[in-house]
């Protein structure tokens, strides 16, 4: 089946319209009419093969929202018409421990839902910039949000579950305090979670502008990293800092803020290292400096339940296929609140 | 009370003959008669000015047993002639929530056995290097170890607690996989006690000479981190590496062999940073660096019974006061099996 998508045939080259082939819908797999994409960064940085390993075409897109329109004959939890969302997984190897947890996210044969190993043509996966997707049931998540909502859902399946993940594996909740570093698409979805699961949040930015924009998301107190003062006055009080910023930073700016046996949790990747964490940070208070990606399924429909229940979604800008080249600019000027969302009715023309 | 002790004036010195004054006992100060005290590498770096903040004349020494000569009215738990130890720490601020929780090494007002402050003249604390020490009962440890190995004990002070407290926080026992990296003063108990903690135990040394003596210490087998076939055979297959190396090296080496949720704990602290670890493999299989601090003052008293229980002491070399410089030249060159103790007796003369 041909559809619609959006991509690129090169690193260098603008995304542009392209045709795709969908696999038909084997017997455990449910056929998705994509309504909404979120764009994410690592988007940007694998369509221009910033990172090593991207095949052309590219279609990018894992924050992808729609309604089932086909499933195939062993499929029994999903049906036509199901509001139902694929995030950053279509396939895993269904036999590693990590699988059987629950945890494709940490299965060695994770198949990402762009770019990733798959037997259909052309042998890598394309992403949600398309009309539909063919999906292996165990990977579609129930979208419970009023459909009103459905494109500020999208971005829950990336940057919702990324910051959902690591703030419960590492307990946030009431009496807890958590720092969310970067209010970007990940931070701001951090503070929004962090917040409704009962922590005390304390938002980090570089920006003294973003202040009221992260009280208004859910922050209980807002700290600009570069003033030292303010910084000081949160020494050895955290027990959770998650780290979205992607750029090379100091990292002991932030342990030292960390309460013993708190941990600073890395979710973003810098494309040059960070400067080397101080081991007396780490030492002195049996901190740590751990890293988490995404999530794995069952845990992403539990974050897209926790969201339902309380009404939480992304802060998006909808626009259209053929705004993605300006988004991508925009997105690296910081010049998004906080997350782009594409209607895919805008590639049906 | 003044007694004989050995340590130097300045940081450009060799240690040599000084006399200290010890305080009277206080209502809950043991007074102990100092048997052995092992060299601990912190001692040198400390007594050479190589750390920031030596105050001199510099007595080192924390990892010191003997026998107790004196007590105060109010302490209960102790009485002349009982073997004791003391540590790293012989005082903390008692009330804050890590010493309530009887982790005084983690206490922001932690009093150093050497270098440490203190209202005894003239100022600092002087430690085991010495024929006497005074210390409130509560930083007094208990040994159940037969007198006969009494100064292979006094390592377990520091060396011992060191190892132990990180292999009982992460969890090493029955069907867990450790890594013990360097096998010197603290790898070598790591060892010991990762093995007798029932954990499969693999000893990293860059040395293909110590695969045997390796084993002999209870590694279940050993791998020479240099060779890159040895370490890729173990890859993503650690629970817990415990990395005893103090001198600068690559985190990522060892961090690719971690399992998912495993840990890198770091005991020893570099003089220059070590090239700073990879984010990817932080974030891929949700791994953390650690670190940790000695142990707490119960912990350290759990871990002289688990070793006296199962006749676990440090592999030394005993040696005379007159012998300390030559022996601080020695360890620089990793030439002594495990660990140098002096024997107080020689400083009697």
């Amino acid at each position: 089946m041909l559809v619609n998508a959006y991509g690129a045939h090169a690193g260098d080259k603008p995304l542009e319209p392209l045709r795709i082939t969908r696999r038909t819908p084997g017997a455990h797999d449910v056929q998705i009419d994509i309504a909404y994409c979120g764009i994410c960064h690592s988007d940007l940085h694998q369509v221009r093969a910033e990172w090593p390993g991207t095949r052309f075409p590219c279609v990018p897109g894992h924050e992808i929202v729609g309604r089932v329109s086909a499933v195939g004959a062993q499929v029994s939890g999903f049906k036509a018409g199901d509001l139902v969302g694929i995030g950053c997984i279509v396939d895993s190897c269904k036999r590693c421990p990590e699988c059987e947890e629950g945890l494709e996210n940490y299965c060695d044969r994770l198949v990402g839902t762009y770019n990733g190993p798959t037997p259909d043509e052309p042998g890598w996966t394309f992403g949600g910039y398309s009309q539909k997707i063919v999906v292996h049931e165990r990977y579609v998540l129930r979208i419970r949000h009023p459909e009103e909502q459905l494109a500020a859902v999208a971005p829950l399946l990336c940057a919702g579950i990324t910051t959902y993940s690591p703030l419960r594996h590492w307990n946030a909740g009431p009496g807890k305090k958590v720092g969310v570093a970067g209010i970007g698409g990940l931070g701001h979805m951090g503070i929004k979670l962090a917040h409704a699961m009962g922590a005390h949040v304390v938002a980090f930015t570089t920006s003294n502008s973003k202040r009221e924009t992260a009280k208004a998301l859910g922050a209980d107190e807002v700290v600009v990293s570069a003033n030292a003062d303010e910084m000081a006055a949160h020494v050895k009080s955290f027990d959770l800092i998650l780290d979205t910023v992607a750029a090379p930073h100091n990292l002991d700016a932030f342990l030292t803020l960390l309460k013993r046996d708190g941990t600073l949790t890395l979710v973003g990747v810098p494309s040059t290292p960070h400067p080397s964490p101080g081991v007396f940070n780490l030492i002195f208070k049996r901190r740590a400096i751990a890293g988490s990606l995404i999530g794995g399924i069952p845990e992403t429909q539990e974050m897209l339940d926790f969201c339902a229940e309380r009404g939480i979604v992304a802060d998006i800008e909808l626009i259209r296929a053929d705004q993605i080249n300006t988004a991508y600019e925009r997105m690296l000027n910081s010049d998004v609140k906080y997350r782009f969302v594409i209607d895919i009715a805008s590639l049906a023309a």
